[in-house]
């Protein structure tokens, strides 16, 4: 499938009046980097590098899309024609996937013709955005569950096809398994499921439905004890176990009070080995409150898939650097937007992450126009991910999932706090000689 | 393309269970519906209900999901031969597109078995869910514009088919044009694009870019005037069309005071035609803020596609009634979870909406188990969408986007207000006889 309309119509028309003026063919420096953090966040967590890459290879324009765009005016016949034949011929590097960003971190840089790049904008735009949005909050639900696994259960509250995304998201970030099938089948990411309230409701009595469940399933499997009474229930899965009952969830009520409640129960009835699995609009405050509580996993839906308050990463797409004609050898010019606030750094960008002896970060280091002299410890940041419009980045989704592991543990205590914060270590931004500035951001902290 | 892997793994455990159980072919009635409109909202607008229409018509599980399924032990083989033959054979009735709803409006109703039921909550869930949250917000900001036109630009603050949808959604709730290509070709949603600042900053001068821009697309296009001095800018675009520039876009900075000032350049070069198209973080607060300001048109993104605050609504989808057995003459019983504050209503629902003699809405009767005595003014609100497994309820957008206008047009004022209030009409649930309570859901207001 095609993902060349997933894109806004002024990039064709920029690339339009681009070709009429012959500069669409300049060779062209876009960075794709976080102005800030969403408020209060001490760090962000870069996902969507693997569908990224997906959708650049899958970024062609079939013909009944041309028809379209030439059919409704947005592009000349003569545009249409170089459509036709589009495909990202450029080179992209960036941060690879479940690494750490901070304000300011160049996440993505696309070289290439001024025509080529332009129309990358909204597609790589709304795969980052959406996907860190995802990653940054599951984060830190992971850190407050300390260990316990979070089953990833929230596509019922986001679009169809975003939900598939943050499982994927969610899954490189430390969740356990989640509940969207599709994210099982096109990513791998283990699925988990078992009953809802429904099919207690559908059966003549809740232990009928009980003795279905396990039936077909067996002991392990987790029974929902609040459709009527969860006192009688966990009684009822004990009993038709033997004590041998894998799991509880609970999903309503005050729940570290029911989980105490329910662990006594099930301790006094012998079912010490049994679980408890709760669920119920949970997010990484409420798991945190629950940590002195009785409760072995977590289910967490609505709050993870909307970015627990940040739904959106403040991510944009700017022109960094331009060559001064199409030849190839014309000289690169740094360029940035000049008026009011919202004002960009000029110049392609480097960075490395310093790390101190004792393995904790303690800057992001972004070098403008060359890379930041090295010291020891940095971590080089950026990695090729497509050369010359060929693949090159590609991974196993366990490795972003093992790097985000990594990087949490080299993360200062200020970043693992849940509390309202500044951002976790300083960005540090200057060109590596002495012919330049250097802007701290987030300093002092 | 199928979308029946679009759904929760306990979906398909619950089935597998119940066709064990043999309780997998009672016929049952789910229901999806808000418990509650976002904090402060006043009223929220379906949307999504022509994409469901859809995603069940292309709800059936191909080989390749099978294998998936079965090789992951998500079901057995005997429920593998059931799915690979699934469609869907029952009747949804619900609220239109582009109506508005409040808590407890019974939004979609599905008649059929479990088994054929049990598996669409996900999907008609997350399409709901989405689709909604974006038309609410964008209805609020259509109120606040006063008639001005909105553009809906948010694409790339959000999941790149979520943008497809929410542009949809926006049209529906009456914004203008979307900067999303695909809403163009797949909805028929207008679209609209001109040029970004990295256009400015490709070119040698800004007015190299504007003359490209102007050559390419004509006086009547628009021009972004701060990249670098918004004045010098404005000169220009003046200057190079002799007076006769369509409009500028203002991206930066008081939009209240750059808009009043640009306004006065304009009238003072003799472009009194001019119009001013201001861009940069707008939502409903800040459009109602420029109420008295020189603007003429409004460009919205990240806002309303999270549904500025509320990027999902709490629609749920429940059982709330089922036959005893699964002989089609076998009675309905109304079923409800009892335990806990999460306590859902029982029994098929009606609803209409009551109009006063002014024309104004003052109430949303929802009928349990037989509709509501009927009055004079009373709009039906509910429609048939999909009838023994054939859709019935498809119509062209624009038939929504009239809807919602209406529907505007009948809110009492207090709904029409920006200010975090109660919902606009209250919800009144009950027995149509005198045989059981009636619960009125915000009443008094």
């Amino acid at each position: 499938m095609s993902t060349a309309l997933l894109t806004d119509h002024y990039e064709l028309t920029m690339v339009e009046a681009a070709m009429r003026a012959g500069t669409a063919f300049r060779p062209c420096v876009f960075e794709l980097f976080p102005r800030r953090l969403p408020e209060g966040r001490r760090y962000g967590v870069v996902a969507g590098v693997g569908r990224m890459l997906d959708a650049v290879a899958d970024f062609h324009f079939e013909p009944e899309e041309i028809d379209f765009l030439v059919g409704h005016q947005v592009v000349s016949e003569q545009m249409a024609q170089w459509l036709s034949g589009y495909q990202f011929t450029g080179s992209i590097h960036g941060y690879p996937e479940g690494e750490l960003y901070f304000p300011g971190s160049p996440l993505v840089t696309v070289e290439s013709s001024f025509a080529e790049a332009c129309l990358l904008e909204t597609l790589l735009l709304s795969i980052y955005n959406h996907d860190s949005a995802v990653a940054s909050a599951a984060s830190r639900m992971v850190l407050m569950a300390e260990g316990r696994s979070i089953i990833e259960m929230g596509s019922r509250r986001t679009h169809e096809e975003a939900a598939v995304a943050a499982a994927r998201a969610c899954w490189i970030a430390g969740f356990g398994p989640t509940s969207n099938l599709a994210a099982g089948m096109r990513y791998g990411v283990p699925t988990s499921g078992t009953a809802a309230h429904s099919f207690t409701l559908l059966n003549d009595s809740e232990r009928d439905a009980f003795r279905a469940q396990l039936d077909t399933f067996g002991d392990q499997t987790t029974l929902l004890v609040d459709t009527y009474d969860i006192e009688q229930a966990v009684r009822t899965g004990v009993e038709l176990t033997g004590g041998r009952l894998g799991a509880v969830r609970i999903d309503s009520g005050d729940l570290a009070i029911v989980a105490r409640q329910v662990r006594d129960l099930l301790d006094d009835l012998g079912a010490t080995e049994t679980r408890i699995i709760v669920t119920s609009d949970l997010d990484e405050w409420q798991i945190a409150a629950l940590r002195g509580s009785p409760v072995d996993g977590f289910g967490v839906g609505t709050s993870v898939v909307t970015g627990s308050g940040a739904p959106t990463c403040s991510f944009v797409y700017k022109l960094v650097a331009r060559a001064t004609s199409d030849d190839p050898a014309a000289p690169m010019v740094p360029v940035a937007k000049k008026s009011s606030h919202k004002s960009t750094v000029g110049g392609r960008k480097f960075a490395v992450r310093r790390i101190g002896p004792d393995g904790v970060a303690t800057a992001e280091v972004v070098g403008i126009d060359r890379p930041p002299a090295h010291q020891p410890g940095d971590q080089e940041l950026i990695v090729p991910l497509i050369t010359d419009g060929v693949t090159v980045g590609a991974e196993p989704l366990q490795a972003a999932r093992d790097r985000h592991r990594a990087r949490l543990e080299e993360l200062p205590m200020s970043g693992r706090r849940i509390s309202r914060g500044e951002q976790a270590i300083p960005t540090i931004m200057g060109r590596s000689g002495t012919d330049g500035p250097v802007t701290i951001i987030g300093e002092g902290l």
